[in-house]
């Protein structure tokens, strides 16, 4: 772990880590991803575009779309499919978020009220199943039966990390192994996907195929991994999260995994009462953050995320130097920067 | 209305009302579906499989991927794409029932607990999530660009009629023609698409596919009126179904929509206090069906199914006799005959 982290010092320097060369270099497709967005939430039935725009507007990063659009300009693809897969790649993911919050019942999304709390769970329910129509039909009009392959399994798995997730909630046992698969499907597969269909459009050599599946996955898992951090701190305030969402939902994430593991048995004691029970009091999440800080929890949770990130970087070193290879380095270094 | 009723009454007498010529022309390939079916189920998270097969499991009729086998036999296919589609349609209808029950809040599915009630919301909304994926994988597979098209189109004209239903819900002022858009997305759209696939694989001419999604749309309508009688009495006990479920969720149907219409002023005080504002005393749904057998709104609702249901036949004239062409035919009957 400490040598992964020692590699990508680099990437953390704040000059670096920044998505702003990747924002740059999209900039013209993401205009025609952003159209196409806005025209397939149309629909006569009013309901469907106020909900799917509230969250498509909330001002989230639109990382997905964009790395489908880097990857296909990376690996060379001079068509127009990857404007239709990116709007796709952003539908499924938005199809996910108006699911998860019914799921968690949550009642804040990106700052603001969530989908369910003004439109009800009914409407994110069946919005998020028009949106997942929506992307597969855009999917079927760009006519790559290999892309809509890679696209069509990863819905599947997302889903069914979800469930394992569900499986796995509340419980403390959960290993890091366990936790992994669950973010490798929640999370990590539609990184994966966004970036694979990029060179598959290109009709790119297996190996490139698989260098881009690659960095979307290690990323994606980069990607969770310091957001679960952000749950208990950092720099979370400033990124428009709630702290401790997480906690008082019960969720096992990384840093829970780490401390319980890690904790005394009356430490354990104080997780199982918490999580599993969900008997929370008004300073049980500092008490938390403590235990997590005396174990190096959150710590060596990054610490692992900047494993995954440097196999990410790593995954790139077949593709030739490029400014858009530049861009997606630092797109790494990013995610990572996020955590402090 | 009344002369549709005279073309179609030879199709009603109890020997040609029934669905059991289909079930034994298709029964070969139903094993085939069958096998897939679980086979597609399967994960490695228990939960799904326990999920998903409790549904499957409760004895539906699965009459949608045996209306794909039936007509894709009828247009001639040899291939073996017609199991996989009809597998897929299989799983996007359960999905639709999961995604169903949490917006209902329905407590039984076919005479048993429904899956939210034993899993949770949650388990219900992403195991749907993760069958509307395998349906998807499954199509993939099969290759036909065409196929996954009018599937894909149906996933999202399904949610828009679901989300169009949540709009018009407890609206007692809902037009016959509104309520008829929303059942042709929420119900018929898929009976249509399951029928269109057939030809599609067999590579008929336009016009033959044209003329078995006709089929399958105007049967789906005429299901969908016919289950509407249901829910206010006929023959419901006998085939499992609660009455009154409808009524209770203030859900708008067409033998509302045509006593609410009829209704006097008081009369319409009542629907509006009971399906508006849920104020339900246990003798109102007696009340609402002395008052739409007063107003003759089941019995019209039936003729209006028959209408459909006539429509439904005559678009299988294009298509010589055969055993299959009359199974297809005897179907309709069924549908019709179950209400009474």
């Amino acid at each position: 772990m400490e040598t992964s982290v020692a590699v990508i010092v680099p990437f953390e320097s704040p000059s670096g880590a920044s998505i702003d060369g990747l924002v740059g270099l999209v900039a013209a497709d993401m205009e025609r991803v952003n159209t196409t967005i806005l025209s397939r939430t149309g629909s006569d039935v009013t309901m469907i575009p106020e909900v799917a725009n509230h969250l498509i507007s909330s001002g989230g990063k639109r990382l997905r779309p964009m790395l489908t659009l880097a990857m296909a300009h990376l690996t060379g693809y001079t068509g127009d499919g990857h404007v239709k897969l990116a709007a796709a790649v952003e539908f499924m993911h938005t199809a996910t978020l108006l699911h998860d919050d019914v799921v968690d019942e949550s009642e804040m999304r990106r700052g603001k009220l969530s989908a369910r709390m003004l439109w009800g769970n009914e409407a994110s329910v069946l919005v998020g199943d028009f949106l997942l129509g929506q992307a597969f039909r855009m999917m079927v009009e760009v006519g790559s039966l290999r892309a809509l392959d890679i696209l069509s399994a990863a819905a599947a798995t997302i889903a069914e990390g979800e469930v394992m997730q569900l499986a796995a909630a509340k419980n403390t046992a959960t290993t890091e192994d366990e936790y992994l698969a669950v973010i490798r499907g929640k999370t990590a597969e539609l990184f994966a996907a966004a970036c694979e269909v990029g060179p598959v459009l290109a009709d790119r050599p297996k190996a490139e195929q698989a260098a881009s599946r690659s960095f979307g996955m290690n990323l994606g898992i980069a990607f969770q991994l310091v957001d679960d951090v952000l749950d208990y701190g950092g720099k979370a305030a400033k990124l428009g999260k709630n702290i401790g969402d997480d906690f008082r939902e019960g969720k096992i994430t990384l840093p829970v995994v780490l401390a319980f593991r890690r904790g005394s048995d009356s430490e354990r004691a104080f997780w199982i009462k918490a999580l599993e029970r969900g008997e929370i009091s008004d300073s049980d999440l500092d008490h938390a953050i403590g235990l997590m800080n005396k174990h190096r929890a959150l710590e060596d949770t990054i610490s692992r995320a900047h494993h995954y990130g440097a196999m990410a970087v790593d995954a790139l070193a077949l593709f030739p130097a490029s400014p858009m290879k530049t861009a997606l380095e630092q797109v790494v270094a990013f995610c990572l920067a996020r955590s402090h």
